[in-house]
């Protein structure tokens, strides 16, 4: 097997259980995650050797994948982007918690990898006057991180983030800019 | 022994309980509430036959007290005492819906009732434009909720709620407002 065919499978499982994690109420055995990737029971422990392997590397790439756009963004997309992160993700870490004390760490790194990622972002708003400089970056994203656990639909959910995110502007450019917008 | 004294006995109970759960790390027993109220074993149980009695009672006191703050206030000074009720009353809360799952029942009933008192507040202040329209009771609720359950120090709490409650004000006030301000 080439290099390349071993990276396919790899993806092939992570797609798999990522859409099983969105769909199914109930996780899904490695067996039925392996049916479902299209790949052998042999290939799928290779990869991935136990339950938690898969959740960890699932929510391994998710977090890659807001670090990689927190590159190339400003800080209100951004934060919505977060958002979606936590509520996505929130079976994945809330099982990884059940499996194992261990893997607080996973989260707890992930945690510090995304405030690393957030502080640019914020320092780039409050210095340009779109955000208000007395919230540091951990308290804003603990703000989004607080309205993602509101229990609801996107519907009755969003508007509640939307104003969240409108308490970050700075009172000061609501009236210095009021006429120039 | 005449009405009001056993109106006072209730009282001591209720204080002495209400100190205790801002002070002791663990819950008190019965026997200690006993001495700490200044009455016999005897009275107590003959206002409370177990502990959680005294922990409805004191979580009803509570919502009436946050009740009657509504009738004399407005809107953002409200969700203020709501935000410090929420974090007063959280072990409260969370012990009585580990006791039994009756006492769900009381915190939904108690729910009820704030969504109750916040909705003429809510309505008055969107009517005179202080708060933005596109929320309902129960989502500004839901946000203020929210963000009570982040967790730390009041110095680190309360500029996120600050941000958040300047969330609910209207965008266009500030813009058609901010020469008058």
């Amino acid at each position: 097997m080439t290099r390349s065919d071993a990276q396919r499978n790899r993806e092939k499982i992570l797609a798999a259980a990522r859409t099983s994690f969105a769909e199914a109420a109930e996780p899904i055995s490695m067996a039925e995650l392996a049916r479902r990737s299209g790949v052998g029971m042999a290939t799928l422990y290779r990869n991935f050797p136990s339950r938690r392997h898969v959740l960890e590397a699932l929510f391994a790439d998710e977090v890659d994948a807001l670090l990689t756009a927190a590159e190339d963004t400003t800080l209100l997309p951004w934060l919505r982007q977060f958002f979606a992160f936590l509520q996505s993700k929130h079976p994945i870490g809330a099982e990884l918690l059940d499996l194992s004390n261990d893997d607080a760490a996973v989260l707890e790194h992930g945690r510090h990898r995304v405030t690393a990622a957030a502080e640019p972002l914020v320092t780039a708003a409050q210095r340009c006057g779109e955000v208000r400089g007395d919230l540091t970056p951990e308290q804003i994203l603990a703000m989004v991180k607080a309205i993602a656990q509101v229990p609801g639909e996107p519907a009755y959910v969003e508007p509640i983030l939307e104003a969240t995110l409108d308490g970050l502007r700075p009172r000061d450019r609501w009236r210095d800019g009021a006429r120039s917008r």
